[in-house]
């Protein structure tokens, strides 16, 4: 019998990556990377730091020239490989970003007069050009629908689906006239692999409708018209031409188009997945159940967690997200994450140089390496790009404490990591504060691969083992899960994972007397945490400093 | 009519510094400087990192070198110079500075038998080997002579007189035995010049007895023999050789031997003032009056003032010390410190060595100035060395927050700057709420002298105009009048100081905008100021880190 193959399609910030993967065990075949041709980096800019939007035209250009070149790849590197061995796709995006479309769903930047046009571009997920909109949006809610608010953490951010387009109906009314409806990127791909880009045919993806637009079945699908309309009546008329229902992962959008098969070599018809969330199929990637979380490390965090829809589910506050189907099918899919992990060290070592040639990220992690928890004194809030959970706060900064004149920058880096901890704990605490239990934890994303001092502290810190899940694309390989699932050579997506996904073999595990300093120290960062993150907090820290400088000595005693 | 010249002996931590200065107008005819010959730069240090000595040999050896070397430099620079026309010698010193003596008064180290033993050296101020014994005097004033503390900030230190003597007792048998008494350094050296080493001879001087050994006429001069013996029956016995009363700079303890004559080339018979600390004559070398600040910065700080004798004055808490005539004769003397000023920027720029070429002090201090008064979002505490005055805490470390993702390394040296000039603000602060006006503020010392945007920031900060002095040598150069006024120059310390010392024609004046941002910071700093340092503040920070933001906003709008 002929393997099976599937295509998981992975459209990053920067890049979009193809991954070519054996449906039976999971192999890695092949994987291509192209950078998207507009703008820096794939990222069109403007004079507005907060603008960041990308042109259509790459999401396409993309597809067809990563796919002929993994199955480029698969033909020298699998005997006998032939591309009709590829039997379904899955796609996984950033988001939240949208992108304007015309009556018949084309991306209104594909017309001439709007080639150039920002407004007309997809708004990538970190444009945050709707502020202001999104502080509206949120007022609203919490006014008249706090429901709505329940389910994505308390507050609706700049970055999501309704504050874009409020955004652009404000400053750019020619976009906002021309557009007959706006569509996740995450949507957009499969129907345009599909053709089934027309608004009475798009396949929505709950994933992106129910994390970023407020979408649910409980009240209907997307917020409904009255609210709507109070920000802005030609919201309220968008919503009659947005879809009613939201599908999940393996429910399959259509078959791919004769043209598409000749653009890429693929054959015509095989099933496209559903899109989702990158985080999300980075989820399903790293063998995501009940019970596992599953973190994402790079320059943030994604922590991701199922829960079992027929159980009753408390709304968990300062979660980015709940909603049922957005990472396994019957499953409720909880997101969280920590707004700067990667992104703090990077800071340390780009923008404060530390050290000379010893401030590498490889030589203060070696140097990390070598003092005990606590012999520093020193204690850090992890809040540089402020804090996404549990306090759900983008305006916090961050903090160093027990600096003295012989502080040394492997001191502040193993600090600095040691708050990213201490945030990831945080996070784990409160899902399972919410009855969520954290079972095992599976870290995937490239610190959780390339940086086992990382991984140790993290265990360390927890009081928990740390898993490494053996893919280095996970994100990819969840949307090669979902392509399986819809073509029908797996059931449903957990018997996918079953065969597709692993860990690697060695697990970080704590080590009972850092555990137990760590303990000490996460009281103290928890303190930090509470009496500057939250306004209810009131309380004395003489004691800070000084418990620090006992942990120091214990510390430095052995 | 022949120019009148006299002599500051100036005893620093690694080398003592001869100034010949013109007594008609203060000009500093010539300098030389020797490095301490025994230890590393001057210090001989041990096992224990507490431990700080020096050979007492080197301070009879540097002052004959020095003196030698700024007469021969005046004979070349000065038509008709004589050594004749060198009329006094004033000394000043680092201290605590006690070294134990024997029946004669002469060092116990410059015995064969105790010439390689560090008790028997001199115990260098730095030394904290007392640690033990501070806490125990600390806590049996508290309990019995509450008002032995009130003069001293509040805390006996281990670096002080009785702290280092009842630790040797303890720990150095022979040494203890051998000592018949101990001998400040700023006492040892014009009793060596003069020949009065004789324990009965011995002149002591009111700034080392009153600030570092609770001397105080109030009391009957030193702590009273049932204190000491509570402390240890030797420490009683002690008390009996040591001198009930204690003089002040415009006293002379004698005149110049015949044999220090002959080694120097001086006059035999000149008088020799009693001695005093670096910092109290840099005071007086600065100018210090009532209403006036001094403040001598380097790696730390020393905050001088006087306040007129005759009218009272409440007890300061937080002050390293209050003495009468330790200063200016007929005045208080009052000494405020900053545990580290220099010293900060030092670490920043030597341990964490920010940004590579650009991270020396010239270049972050350039790009600092750059910055406009809270554009970073930053704040920090200036306690890296603990804090010294007004909470009188060495067990504080520092802080530093509001760091986002683009926090630079001239951002953080601007915000260190500013931590160390809130924190001189607070003891500027202090003086004044309890009743000691503070009219104007005269910086002296190396970062006075070289840091001109140092020296803005304290003034935007304080919102008072920041003077400098006009020698680059104020120990010295104070030591110099107080020989001025022995040898009948001048009738009184003010009369010599009016003549011999001068300000620098540029004065750092505040501006409104800059300083108006500042008071603004200023507030915050001092909640984090008070949350960290006191045990009775309660409150909530969640403000803290909105209003930098705030601040900042305001701060890059212009």
């Amino acid at each position: 019998m002929n393997a099976k193959y599937t295509i998981g399609l992975d459209y990053g910030t920067n890049s979009v990556r193809a991954l070519l993967v054996n449906t039976s065990n999971g192999q890695e075949v092949s994987t291509a990377v192209w950078t998207y041709a507009h703008g820096e980096q794939g990222v069109i800019l403007g004079r507005d730091p907060n603008l960041a939007r990308q042109h259509p035209a790459d999401y396409l250009k993309g597809a067809e020239v990563t796919i002929r070149k993994v199955l480029a790849a698969a033909r020298r590197s699998v005997k006998g490989f032939a591309a009709d061995q590829v039997v379904g796709i899955g796609v996984d995006t950033t988001g939240s970003t949208p992108l304007p479309v015309d009556a018949a769903g084309q991306p209104l930047a594909f017309q001439e007069r709007f080639d150039t046009e920002p407004a007309a571009m997809a708004w990538l997920w970190k444009d945050h050009t709707g502020v202001a909109e999104a502080e509206e949006i949120t007022a609203l809610a919490a006014k008249t629908r706090p429901h709505y608010l329940a389910k994505c953490g308390g507050t609706y951010s700049s970055e999501w689906f309704f504050s874009k387009i409020l955004h652009c109906l404000r400053t750019s009314p020619k976009v906002a006239k021309a557009a007959h409806s706006w569509v996740e990127l995450a949507d957009y791909v499969p129907a345009a692999l599909t053709g089934t880009e027309a608004p009475d045919q798009l396949t929505v993806g709950v994933c992106a409708a129910g994390h970023k637009a407020m979408f649910n079945d409980d009240w209907g699908g997307y917020p409904d018209e009255e609210f709507l309309g109070q920000l802005d009546p030609r919201l309220a008329a968008l919503r009659g031409r947005l879809r009613p229902k939201a599908a999940t992962i393996d429910q399959a959008v259509g078959g791919l188009t004769a043209a598409w098969a000749k653009h890429t070599g693929l054959q015509a018809g095989i099933p496209v997945a559903t899109g989702a969330f990158d985080a999300h199929l980075g989820g399903v990637g790293s063998g995501i159940a009940p019970g596992a979380l599953v973190k994402i490390i790079g320059t943030s965090t994604c922590d991701m967690m199922v829960a079992p829809s027929g159980q009753k589910l408390a709304d968990i506050p300062g979660l980015c997200g709940i909603v049922k189907g957005s990472i396994l099918p019957g499953f409720y899919g909880l997101e969280a994450g920590q707004s700067a992990v990667g992104d703090i060290f990077n800071w340390f070592v780009n923008y404060i140089q530390p050290g000379g040639k010893a401030g590498s990220h490889e030589a203060l992690t070696a140097a990390a390496a070598k003092l005990a928890p606590g012999e520093s004194g020193l204690l850090a809030l992890d809040w540089n790009n402020g804090n996404r959970t549990i306090l759900v706060d983008q305006r916090l900064t961050g903090l160093l404490l027990g600096q003295t004149l012989y502080t040394t920058p492997a001191e502040i880096y193993r600090a600095l990591i040691e708050a990213t901890a201490f945030g990831a704990l945080t996070i784990i605490n409160r899902f399972e504060e919410y009855g969520v239990k954290v079972e095992q934890v599976l870290n995937c994303g490239g610190i959780a691969e390339k940086n086992p001092v990382v991984m140790q502290i993290y265990a360390d810190v927890t009081g928990r083992p740390m898993r490494i899940s053996r893919s280095a694309q996970t994100c990819a390989l969840g949307a090669a899960i979902a392509g399986a699932v819809v073509a029908g050579v797996y059931p449903n997506v957990e018997a996918a994972q079953r065969r597709m996904t692993g860990l690697k073999p060695q697990a970080f595990r704590p080590k009972a007397k850092a555990h137990a300093t760590y303990r000490e120290l996460y009281a103290l960062y928890r303190t930090l945490h509470d009496a500057f993150g939250t306004k209810q907090w009131k309380g004395g820290l003489h004691g800070v400093m000084k418990q620090l400088l006992e942990i120091r000595s214990a510390a430095r005693a052995g």
